[in-house]
């Protein structure tokens, strides 16, 4: 059965390239699985979309019969069974998932609504200290290992390197070598890219069916 | 092998009863698991506590070989293979976990980081109506339903619950009545109620030491 992937339909410039089906892309494109992607609208927002997605967010996805949200909980079903979520690693898998989320991009987004919804410079300056912290923390909780887990790329990675992302395009990581290059190391992946290169695509085939 | 739980030495009075450490021991609780507590510095912090939690957190659970931080991934290993984590519903109980910490904690966070730490009543304000909106949209989602993955309690409402308590006891939940209705459902469970105490024991032992 072709998982099938949902997005909004159209999004503004700035978050083209982060809208989180990115990760769902990247995952699939690791496994070489194909997909099928559906739509929802951004503006108008239906009921139909509330039954699949309770907070009207994307991404969900639809597997046979089940219809899943939450990023992380796509992820962990998608890799279950493969080598992105060794059956020997599941716990650190599962800690690094979450970590992901709730100890760095947690801050990370505080950071970035403060600094670019807010316009409240002093919130962001309030807000930065903790997430340099943790990335740092991050950064130092990885010495020595190439991926979160250990010596292979797992599922944990395809979130975390996601996350890292908006804080290295605003100059967070210029201070950390090692996090940053772990960073390119994740999306220099052929993966990454298709994941990025086909999002784009989806947004630019939304402006040219608004235009015509 | 008995689980050690760590949690911290000492906290003031505001954060008992919701320092994180309750979750993982309201679900040894429900399964009727002997565990042990140890203790790091809350103030003083050390290197040591870094190797077990890089980002000087708790609780992180040593189990065997195995030391795992995230509550998210420790409630997801002590429940694997047991009634509250049901391998046929495992993708909708990664599901509402996810959801919980990202859905709706993240969102109550922000909200109580703003009202009470930096006595920002703008700022608290800014943030309520969405919180409000997560909370409605939760309610809504659970209609029909005693329990997030379905007819049975699982580890998703251990932390679904937890995270409920703090909008709970700022009001947020008066206008929501089947909500407070499931919390109440879920804190009256036996094994909630053993943790609060144990939790509160902790503390009170905690202060008799320090002031012995």
């Amino acid at each position: 059965m072709t998982v099938v992937l949902t997005t909004y339909d159209w999004v503004p410039e700035w978050p083209r390239g982060f809208v989180r089906d990115i990760r769902v892309r990247w995952l699939l494109e690791e496994l070489r699985q194909p997909y099928l992607v559906e739509t929802v609208p951004l503006r108008d927002k239906t009921a139909a979309h509330l039954k699949s997605q309770p907070f009207h967010q994307v991404p969900f996805i639809r597997d046979g019969d089940l219809v899943l949200f939450e990023s992380g909980a796509i992820l962990l079903h998608l890799a279950s069974g493969t080598d992105l979520l060794p059956e020997h690693q599941r716990p650190q898998v599962h800690q690094w998932l979450f970590a992901s989320l709730n100890s760095i991009e947690v801050f990370s987004i505080a950071w970035l609504l403060a600094k670019f919804f807010d316009k409240d410079e002093a919130g962001a300056a309030r807000r930065e200290p903790l997430l340099r912290q943790r990335l740092s923390q991050l950064q130092d909780a990885m010495a020595g290992r190439n991926w979160l887990a250990g010596d292979d790329f797992t599922v944990a990675d395809i979130l975390m390197a996601d996350i890292l992302r908006l804080p290295a395009q605003n100059g967070l990581l210029d201070d950390l070598h090692p996090l940053a290059t772990y960073l390119e190391r994740a999306t220099a992946r052929p993966a990454f890219q298709k994941a990025l290169a086909d999002q784009m695509a989806h947004w630019q085939a939304a402006d040219a069916k608004a235009a015509s």
